[in-house]
């Protein structure tokens, strides 16, 4: 693209992948800001810079538009907590940094863990999501499955812990930290909380370190 | 109200309390199913088994039946919480007994945590939620801010731990485990996963029981 033809507040120059990742981009603001239901095509187009017409070359309805932001945020997420197994030993610690991996994820891509949130109370509320979701949801749960399953083969957890439920508890909780991080000021306040479930990971949050 | 009087499918003899309380309840599902925005007065008040005219007798708007379904639900969890810490001496034990007695609150009022979940999400979607609620928001924090305050006091708390942040983790646990409702078959899995939320607290995920 030639300078001469640039304008001010419009974005040229961009192939169709710098559009789409501005509009996966602005989606994800707009889907976490105002829930399915609000954020409108038109909002999101304007922002990442193209008309609403144009942004049915890249995704043909608003559902395929979440989906496809969803799985970007998921695929960072599980990128997040298996590079950090990859680097870490035990289960516990595996975890712990995961979260840790999260929080820093969190400030890198603002409006990503409060689309999380959103995504969990909207996927299971319009069938045309969940119909298009159902598989991705569960591979959050495959992997903290694998991670427990192989640390409880190490011994590192009770042979007595229900594996399903313990899963279960660990995607509420993280899914609930997620939840949390619109009512807080700010990435540190959220980083303190991430901490917080660290903590009640490692059992420390009720056994005074000596 | 004369029993000749009765009408199949028709309430009859129903005082205002009664009447309201069946809104509450309605409310509570419907809301809790559909969201803030698509559950409409209408389906309420017909499940009420009064007309829509009539309920504004009983809350003048939408928002106004919304805040007052979560202050009953509200109220509903801290008296569980409240009365297991009058009946637990650790803090640990307090709020385990606290997640115990909320999971049955959950079998014998359906809806009751999926609304939970909603309300997180949709509160700080809606000024006119959230301008209702505020404060209310801020009781269950409070509550588990004097709890773990208390148990830190007495020593069962590392005084390195952060209060504020613990709090935070905490509720957003609760918060997710609530969240998590509307995913699981039933109440038994729910129980399971409440179940391996106090074993997170009591710190026995990682530390394989002898």
């Amino acid at each position: 693209m030639a300078k001469a033809k640039k304008r001010a507040g419009r974005p040229t120059g961009a192939t169709g992948e710098e559009t789409q990742a501005r509009l996966l981009e602005a989606a994800c603001r707009f889907f976490a800001e105002l829930g399915y239901s609000q954020a409108s095509n038109q909002q999101i187009a304007r922002a990442a810079g193209i008309t609403s017409g144009s942004l049915y070359h890249y995704f043909e309805s608003k559902a395929e538009l979440f989906a496809a932001v969803y799985r970007d945020v998921l695929g960072a997420l599980l990128e997040a907590y298996s590079s950090a197994a990859a680097d870490r030993d035990t289960c516990v610690e595996q975890l712990c940094e995961g979260i840790e991996r999260v929080s820093n994820l969190s400030r890198e891509r603002p409006g990503l863990v409060e689309f999380v949130a959103t995504a969990i109370s909207e996927i299971p509320r319009h069938e045309e999501l969940e119909s298009r979701l159902l598989e991705e949801h569960l591979e959050l749960f495959a992997f903290f499955h694998r991670l427990l399953e192989e640390g409880q083969r190490r011994g590192e957890i009770s042979p007595d812990v229900d594996l399903e439920a313990a899963v279960g508890t660990i995607v509420a909780c993280t899914s609930g930290l997620a939840l949390q991080r619109r009512a807080l000021v700010n990435e540190d306040e959220f980083a303190a909380l991430m901490r917080g479930f660290q903590q009640l990971l490692r059992g420390q949050f009720f056994t005074p370190a000596s």
